[in-house]
């Protein structure tokens, strides 16, 4: 037993000795034994054996075949390392292979390389980054990282502050704490009671995450006002105004506009520079919620799309989605340098002492409303070492490239129609219009009949696992397809897959 | 490139098609040897390399020393692998060991080699948990989790709901929101301002999450009434009841009281069947913070501690603290049905479509007010399956041992105070006097002296690295050490290393 400093190795890392993680050596070798299988199995099966274009992107099972499949129970007893490896391999093979090339469902996908060693070393380390002191070089690289991403919106130098998050729907709340902080400190402390109604605003093909955190806020759902939209999906500035007066009418307080850039469904990008007149105009805070899009800022092709954004006051950034990092990597920038500290600090002195013997400025954690938190930054970090910002601005260039040419390619082929015909994101939005359908648009069932489209090709998709492409309706509209492009190993011939696809899938469908 | 089905192979793992995740073959063979080169790093280096006794808990350095041996600035050209090989063993290098035996600093540490594992898997699938189709395996490991934890409350079976949420802080921002929408659920859509001002109680010694969380929601941090322990750190029942009565004759809407099961610095279990009493009689709310105690539940032996939980409404638990999973784990459990996705709900079409062709009650993401979320459950599920209910029972009974005997022997040791006598969890208290203080302690000026002791040797401790332990004040006391266990791999030795090491850094330092 080490008893005095002489046995403390510096830097050491002495493997064979018998005091470890692990009790005993026996131990110790039994657990090495296995984590060594899990990895080969990891890398082989799972890492490298799920992305090629002839596997599935899901082996379609039930609920209830799932729970036959897997033993899902807790049990008393343990379970030996053989049927660990087993069930392993089961998780893996019902599990919807999000790395696939052809899982463009939602807005994320991919299974980056350097991403994934960023995240697997992370656990390793086993990180919770609040303190200087727990989390050294975690904190640092927030830091770094965040002024980087705050340098890349076109804030100046030396300016602003920021966080990470668990999803843009938690930064979309921080922005309506930080809003209503910054102009009425007093709700800190005296909740918002202190002030007359709080008002918010955002598009109606807004993310719902706004609406929902306003509500979680104790302001209230209906207190968070819907901005109509064009038909290309991007907010009516004239309307916002008049929304606003109205509520200053009503005798409210409107403090925040949440814009957004890269709508979820439609991609569309809310006029920002407008916005930020209309919010300067009222002294409202802009909020712009580029989970989405934000990605595109990495491009010089591309960025004219957020132009405006350095008006903002605070922006919500998921790089875990147009940048492919993996889940969960989300951001909360901020243009105004203390608001986030002094709107959520409690100073706890268990854990933020102020007598610790090195500059605690670098304790972190109480901007955060969480406590204990997961260091999400190191695979993204990893990944821009890895590929540089040249090799992001790549990246973004050849998902837009794509959807493009899955654009052009649907738009002169039989059996699609485009949604919206010139999308600005990666998001591609269309109805495939069954042999059964053509030519009876006029019909007064047709739109009835069509909804049932999507539903039924999705199913076919899904239970064939040749693909994964969400639908939705919208407003009026009936179900629609949405692809989506984060994933750049992707390429024209790719979307030539897609489209024939939807015609083998669908072209026969009677409804 | 595949434009039938009939190049679809099922369940395929064909590693050798040119299509892949890679583009090219090139380009694949080069990122499957920097993974595989990095796996071999991640796991000799980081998960073996780090954790016997002999190698250091931390290799202190200072702030700008990291940033000149990291280049931590993204850049716009790529690293070679290389070089990212060598970034990855700096970042180790500089990290704090959080899975050394001897980080006993924070309420989590260890890395569990089932825990990394189920992490490291869940990675490589990269997840996000909202829907059934997306993520059907997590789903219904989660409901199967979260219903087995519910089962250990007490609560009887078949009712009640739960999730996983990122962090203890935001479930007992949970606990705040389904209170309010239980008894006043217009409050959802008209908010706070639809009854008269919200009231909410924790003890003085509670973690600061529930007063951070009244902010952030709106109510204010000075409606979380904060109610007085007594000396062993524990709720006084009376000062609660009359505080609500005090409350009431204001005006005011109490709804929720917020117990603690193992607070963070004492680590006292409120009385909750008292409370619970209280709660009943002015149809109060009672969520049970057991963020950090609730892992004593699995021993039959220790478990008497949270007498009174199945009383609760809710339940905080993080089995990321006393069980020992990887960051981060933490679950809210609720004993009413419908609540959570009533009260959070906002039923957005382009996600929650009602018209898929599976059972739609599968789709739980709407509970939550997360949308892209991390699945947490698999590596504490997998822990679970490798050790068993009584793996875990076992671990807990160990912890428990190993305080017990540290406490014991520092009781009869020169130079140690206990602050409190009798701790009930897995923390011990205690001031290390140094050999300058001895019996001054009626002298004016000891208690200033004192305060500067635990710094001081705090600073020691992390510059030679051999071992983490954490101070803190609290109201009055000066700075003492809170040592705290949920490594199981310790044993009776490594409770007299910790108690010698106090000794060596500390008894001739001079205050």
């Amino acid at each position: 037993m080490p008893a005095d400093s002489d046995l403390i190795v510096p830097g050491g890392e002495d493997r064979d000795v018998d005091k470890s993680l692990f009790k005993s050596l026996p131990e110790r070798s039994k657990h090495e034994d296995f984590i060594r299988r899990a990895v080969d199995l990891l890398v082989e099966r799972v890492v490298f054996g799920r992305t090629s274009r002839t596997s599935k992107v899901v082996e379609w099972t039930a609920p209830e075949d799932i729970k036959t499949a897997i033993d899902l129970k807790p049990r008393d007893g343990p379970v030996s390392h053989d049927e660990l490896l087993g069930i392993m391999a089961d998780v893996a093979r019902y599990s919807v292979n999000t790395g696939h090339p052809y899982f463009v469902n939602q807005l994320f996908s991919t299974v980056d390389p350097y991403g994934l060693i960023g995240q697997w070393l992370t656990d390793a380390l086993n990180p919770s980054v609040y303190t200087y002191e727990v989390a050294p070089v975690f904190t640092l690289m927030e830091e770094e990282v965040l002024r980087e991403m705050r340098s890349i919106v076109g804030w100046p130098e030396g300016q602003g502050d920021g966080i990470f998050c668990p999803g843009g729907s938690v930064a979309n709340g921080y922005a309506i704490s930080c809003a209503r902080f910054y102009y009425y400190p007093e709700i800190k402390s005296k909740g918002v009671y202190a002030v007359p109604k709080l008002v918010l605003f955002t598009s109606e093909l807004a993310h719902y995450s706004t609406k929902k955190m306003a509500a979680f806020m104790g302001i209230g759902s209906d207190n968070c006002v819907l901005v109509k939209t064009d038909k290309c999906g991007k907010i009516d500035v004239n309307d916002l105004e008049m929304k606003i007066t109205e509520a200053i009418e009503d005798g409210a307080t409107p403090f925040l506009v949440t814009a957004t850039a890269g709508t979820t469904v439609y991609g569309a990008f809310d006029p920002l520079v407008p916005i930020a007149a209309v919010c300067k105009k009222y002294n409202i805070w802009l909020h712009v919620d580029a989970a989405w899009g934000g990605g595109a800022l990495m491009s010089k092709k591309h960025r004219h799309l957020l132009s405006g954004i350095e008006l903002a006051d605070s922006v919500t950034w998921n790089p875990h989605k147009l940048l492919a990092a993996p889940q969960q990597c989300s951001t909360f920038l901020i243009r105004h340098k203390n608001v986030l500290k002094e709107g959520h600090s409690s100073n706890a002195k268990y854990l933020f002492q102020k007598d610790k013997f090195y500059d605690t400025s670098y304790d972190t954690g109480d901007k955060h409303i969480q406590c204990g938190r997961r260091a999400d930054v190191l695979k993204f970090w990893f990944m821009w070492k890895a590929k540089g910002s040249e090799g992001f601005e790549k990246h973004i260039d050849t998902l837009f490239d794509n959807a493009k040419y899955f654009l052009e390619h649907i738009r002169q082929r039989d059996g699609f129609q485009l949604v919206v015909e010139n999308p600005e994101c990666t998001n591609v939005m269309f109805w495939y219009i069954p042999t059964c359908l053509r030519g009876r648009e006029n019909e007064p069932d047709y739109k009835e009949r069509l909804n049932k489209v999507a539903p039924k090709i999705k199913e076919r998709m899904i239970k064939e696992g040749s693909m994964m492409v969400t639908y939705q309706p919208q407003g009026d509209l009936a179900n629609f397809f949405r692809i989506v492009f984060q994933n750049s190993a992707l390429d024209h011939k790719d979307m030539v897959y897609f489209a024939n696809e939807f015609e083998r899938l669908g072209k026969d469908i009677v409804v």
